[in-house]
């Protein structure tokens, strides 16, 4: 029985460092880049266009109902966009068979949620703290100034939610869809990683009966 | 430095039971029924209305803006529900004055955001848990079918959602305004006493900077 454990984030939030170190130090398998890197040799689309495609909005500025019963019959970028969630998902079934591992992001909580050791994490910080966090990344530079990072912050989380919205009919973000929601603002990031690998170690079981 | 908890939480989800036991277990004050007791001997309002205080729409049928500006001026039971909302608040930060301690709901997460050492829990669980867990607690009976209770379930936590939002200008369950957010029916309620015991019990002290 694997031990798999999803990280969601918000956009600046250290989500994804999170989820490097605990793979790290649990010597778990850990998939971000990795999945973009097997599905760009398994399949024709660019790796730039892959690397985007949870930040795609499905289909921009119509209600998710409309656009999901239009997304698949007729426009050409959403039945591609489409045709990537498939088999991306796929390749993620493929990743949980495997061996223990973190999946970040790319709605694998809801993709993963019939496995028996499943723990779902959801990120989130103050924007004062993931602000400071871009900066000190170096993600406010000649390209970019700060106003245009704030906006960023927002429109990725906001494109991140739609597409999550789209195929699995769920709220990104609402807390019932995960275990653990962490505000790193206020743990701090060691902290959030060593709760989590506690968890983990102690094969604290997420479970329905108490 | 007194170690202050806040917890709110989901109607059913077994936030109330996290707190008291962890109290219980690391021996710090708990106030829940006890603010009732204590209100109701420093004013005259009757403790079965000072019980459901904050279940008590602050101004139904309004938006919020609306119903913030128009309460304190206009209509008279909503002057009386900010007059005990006030002596409440007076009351928290007396009572966080005073010791460690566990407080449960009453927006003692917005009221004590100042504090030091604040740590705010917010307590979440599937609809099928809650439900379990209210019929186990005897709560569907002569008085209250199913159906009635999974309409109060729901009915409850708007309220709360309205009285959070109307005294705090935040989003009740918005889980930036916590700092770890559980789910019950993944985790049980006694790994959620255990977690939330070793984060206070190691001093783990909330903090924006890493």
């Amino acid at each position: 029985m694997n031990r798999i454990i999803t990280i969601s984030r918000q956009f600046g939030s250290g989500g994804r460092e999170i989820g490097r170190r605990v793979a790290q130090e649990l010597s778990l398998a850990y998939y971000d880049q990795e999945i973009v890197n097997e599905l760009s040799e398994r399949t024709d689309y660019a790796k730039e266009y892959l690397q985007e495609i949870d930040q795609i909005d499905p289909l921009p500025l119509m209600p998710i109902n409309i656009a999901q019963s239009f997304a698949q019959t007729i426009d050409p970028i959403s039945e591609m966009n489409h045709d990537i969630f498939q088999r991306q998902s796929d390749l993620i079934q493929e990743l949980a068979q495997r061996s223990d591992c973190v999946i970040v992001g790319r709605a694998a909580d809801y993709l993963l949620r019939d496995k028996p050791y499943l723990f779902r994490l959801f990120i989130v910080a103050s924007d004062d703290f993931k602000i400071k966090r871009c900066i000190e990344k170096g993600e406010v530079n000649e390209a970019r100034n700060l106003k245009q990072l704030q906006r960023d912050i927002k429109k990725v989380d906001k494109r991140r939610a739609r597409f999550y919205e789209f195929y699995t009919h769920q709220t990104w973000g609402d807390p019932v869809n995960y275990d653990l929601v962490i505000n790193t603002s206020r743990l701090g990031i060691r902290r959030a990683v060593d709760l989590v690998k506690q968890i983990v170690e102690n094969r604290q079981l997420p479970t329905e009966s108490e």
